[in-house]
């Protein structure tokens, strides 16, 4: 487990470097704590598992919210499956080949075999000063699913359901902790002194590639890209569904990144709550200033998507950079999200609720605004480039391998006719507004 | 106040037989703890209440969810009176009764006095080293009013208002209270050995016996089962409300099971994490598999009952089953819940929301897991049993009599036409969607 | 910071009151605790902050349900743009004109300088024992912009996004944080033994003295008020976005309320998350008894805002009333929600959600109900009547001059053709529900 303290130990090192040397975090950095310390670091973790676990419900209700009511149900099978698929696998092999303890092909690859084998031990602070075995794995197990359910964003609306979740099970199974195990795991990059505090590029470009690789794949859907080559735009079928889903997210994101300080540090979890906050505030204004400008409109999704923009761009940094630098790395992500859902439209890039904007470009933009902001002299530029050159080379061929070996065997795409009608009642026999009526407006 | 240290001891004791002797927990095993001990506790189990809260808000969604947008005021008012009948009734009665302390009947019965009067020192740990006297009224009676809210969906879209406001308050008030008594307020059950750890029991089959008795008296709705012997299907009238439902009550699960550990002990609390999650994924899968065999489809509301069906069963043993049973358990319960909707239907017991096999079939079927899978020998398969039908015994006559006593005073059914119309407007002169237009499409 | 120990002490010195003297308590009335108390009083105190977060969805969800369809997208951005320009003007220029330190104009102003500076001594104990420097400025930053939301809903429908922006950010970046700083900043109210525990005046009424200011400038919507002097309901388009709303409200008031005791004390925590719920479900009976009284029908908009109701006048005395003034305080404010709803209609005063019998009227209830009920001594009716009227003073005139100032320059209402087109086609160009189509029913 020495990989996973030293994790722990790298992550808190920060802290000394803010200035706030005089903070007695000593209990952190010192491999024992009272029972009492260690009690309240657990069920803080626990607390950001929940909230993580609630991201899942706010994936579900934005993807659903942003597209049409005939995909509904389709939508939500496949974020309550992929959720299910997650935890399962994680358990299986994901847990073990992300935090493999010692690596067996370099620092590339490791995997400490298969299922969950906790000693007694592993329900103490020897474990971890911060957390027992299983809330380890919880917490982590929810964050693995999370990549997966990025993908079904930017392919809905026309994926097939069977391989949409053979290929949500590899890729969470297989791909994403292989990948995380180079960072987090003590891997190549950590070890190159590559950062991402809570996962811009593990999690969000993670899945952002595999979203990109599926769009290619699929292709956009029917009547997107017209022949004279306007683009005709498809309306979501609730903008509240898609708020609630926003606001979703931003709750769990305090898990999320609050949870990756890895204990209840005072200093450390206080800070990233206002590092959090305030990038996602900026996302907003952000976004709000460059669609008002270059959509003449206040546009909504535009500034719900602000805001994940904000949070997706300080997700890699929140422990190490600065209040204010929070506050420009959110602003310039809001700008950011805007022009590049923009741009991909225009590149016939079809992606129904800008997941490649949020999750992999501004994934991209806070993992290397690390190397900008950072208050940490040991973070650089250059090596939070090859970090994310790295993430690409591996994630976006391997998936493109999945669903291309998807599209030659089993198919990827649902019918002309079956994406007419709908993927609810065509995959599912039945609809997601069935008991609606409306008797008096 | 003894009865209630006496329960947390039997929960923890779970502890030492999971093979984690090792772990201090003699923290908790003893009477004192030191004040940041009592107070990381506390803090946990007021965080447990608000989850628990949620979950009201979970059901009221599940259930307006899936059914027709005609009765969704009736439903979401009943379910907000549940709330408030709930938590003032437990206050008046509910929890003296469930909680007596001394018994007077045997160890059947027990009433502690009206209303909530603490000692200061009931502020301390002195009265439980894991919470106030407060936190342990408010922590129960949010669980209370639960048992009232699965009625309602069972009883759903037919039901007149007023005589299910008066069910409510004499079940949540009077049968809950008593019945639960036998178990946590350390009466016969308890002594017997009868183990429920956070109510597949005392809360779920609780409900779910009183559905059975509503369904039974009051018939199916108008229209569901024909002439011909034919089984019309009733659309829900909105899956997104159905399955936010669903992902808010198994959040608010966390807080059911986790706060159940009656304390934040880590080993205890992440290790209830693990297995309510991964019994909630497995449930999904079970109800996934076993509807696409079955129907021939992926059926969307079979996996979110799915979800809910590995949750009830995992409810009873959480603390006391390993992970790999958890898994089982979710599984079988996944396909359980499938299994059951369709029986239930053929028996023409019409349940608009599926509560008799989540909560009652998967409440019994946990109840029995712990026969089945516990890791701690005093468990045993025939206690279980005699729990299982001590509580049918009791909950269903109990429901029976009070139904039919309101059927022949009140009256409990709307007429045709009010049915016809919708309760929204026949009950409530209102509608859900009144202000609701689409111009476009 | 002085000041703001005194604050927590002025709070905690209740807790002396409530016959709790054997209470362990002298750890937070001492200017030092363990790492670990502070580090549990810290999570507590976060996990409060993300609840006020959610309160924002809250108020999105329950102000979109109750207004029609055509105007969801204007009213959830707003709320989107809210949350942001309350974060961000509270870091630049609110927190340090609501916790000056040093006043500089009397005891009514002092401004600590713009941006937020703290030392590296600020993120320990030595700050407060309950809360680092970040997590006080992120929990109050919550709380500050929840006070514009309530506007928000009273001028729903007809005021220009443009407009109402910049009275938001002027309001919670200016007004809203000197009329604070007379009570929780140490001001000349807190020297008076003014008592406001989590802000009935400070937040609600504050907010809805700008509502009320909103709705005499702006007018009633296009036919509402009918020209033979009836009044036309206007029907919200969902009321299970309502029901999410509120009970998102309900859930978030466990952070608003809970939090306010500013560290994790047991006993004060609990005693606050009891009487919260209790005046809540006393809310939603005193209303559901008034409403099937005064309107013959059970009105579930009525039995939703009556949990508001009760919620908010419990706030200004949660932690120095007992249980069963709770209850009290509670069903008063049941009934006079319902009566004022009703009130104001005839007025002319149209409140598309309630917001001023909501918020301003049982603000104000709850402010006087602490005079009345209050188990401190200290608590005076005259000094509670004092503040009420001091921040009516202030707020009120305030509101009125920036409203009246933008009417002048800018304008402040869409035209009529744009209302009843709907401000989501006029002011954004898209609609809420674009891609909504039902095909069965």
């Amino acid at each position: 487990m020495t990989n996973r303290f030293v994790r722990s130990l790298g992550r808190h090192a920060t802290l000394l470097l803010l200035g706030l040397t005089l903070v007695p975090t000593v209990a952190y950095a010192q491999e024992s704590v009272s029972q009492e310390m260690f009690t309240v670091n657990n069920t803080w973790m626990l607390v950001a598992t929940f909230l993580v676990f609630i991201m899942h419900l706010g994936f579900a209700a934005l993807e659903s919210g942003l597209t049409r009511s005939k995909n509904t149900v389709n939508i939500l099978f496949k974020n309550t499956a992929i959720v299910a698929i997650g935890l399962l696998t994680y358990a299986f092999v994901g847990f073990n080949l992300m935090y493999p303890g010692d690596f067996s092909l370099g620092q590339f690859f490791g995997f400490a075999g298969f299922g969950l084998n906790p000693s007694p031990e592993d329900m103490t602070s020897a474990y971890n000063v911060g957390y027992t075995y299983w809330t380890d794995f919880i917490f982590q197990g929810m964050f693995a699913a999370t990549a997966a359910t990025i993908v079904s964003g930017a392919v809905a609306e026309r994926i097939k359901l069977g391989p949409f979740l053979i290929f949500t099970t590899i890729y969470v199974a297989v791909i994403y902790p292989i990948a995380g195990s180079w960072k987090w795991g003590a891997g190549w990059l950590d070890q190159m002194g590559f950062y991402d505090f809570a996962g811009s590029t593990l999690v969000h470009s993670v899945g952002g590639w595999a979203a990109l690789a599926g769009i290619i794949v699929l292709g956009p859907r029917l009547g997107k890209y017209l022949e004279n080559g306007k683009i005709r735009p498809v309306a979501g079928h609730s903008m509240p569904l898609a708020a609630i889903g926003v606001f979703l997210l931003w709750l769990g994101w305090y898990g999320f990144n609050g949870g990756s300080v890895l204990s209840a540090d005072p200093a450390l979890v206080s800070l990233v709550f206002v590092t959090t906050s305030l990038a996602a505030a900026a996302g907003i204004i952000g976004a709000m200033v460059a669609s008002w400008s270059l959509q003449r409109k206040p546009d909504l999704s535009m500034v719900l998507n602000g805001a994940l923009a904000g949070l997706v761009g300080i997700t890699a940094g929140a422990d190490t950079v600065s209040v204010n630098s929070a506050i420009v790395i959110g602003l310039i992500a809001g700008v950011l999200v805007v022009a590049s859902v923009l741009l991909f439209d225009r590149a016939k890039l079809d992606d129904p609720v800008g997941a490649l904007s949020v999750h992999l470009v501004c994934g991209i933009w806070g993992t290397l605004a690390v190397g900008i902001f950072s208050t940490n002299p040991d973070h650089s530029f250059v090596t939070q480039l090859i970090g994310v050159a790295a993430y690409a080379v591996f994630c976006l061929p391997s998936a493109f391998v999945i669903f291309l070996g998807l599209k030659a065997t089993t198919g990827i795409r649902v019918t002309k006719e079956e994406e007419q009608i709908g993927l609810d009642l065509s995959e599912h026999g039945m609809e997601a507004y069935g008991g609606f009526s409306i008797t008096r407006s």
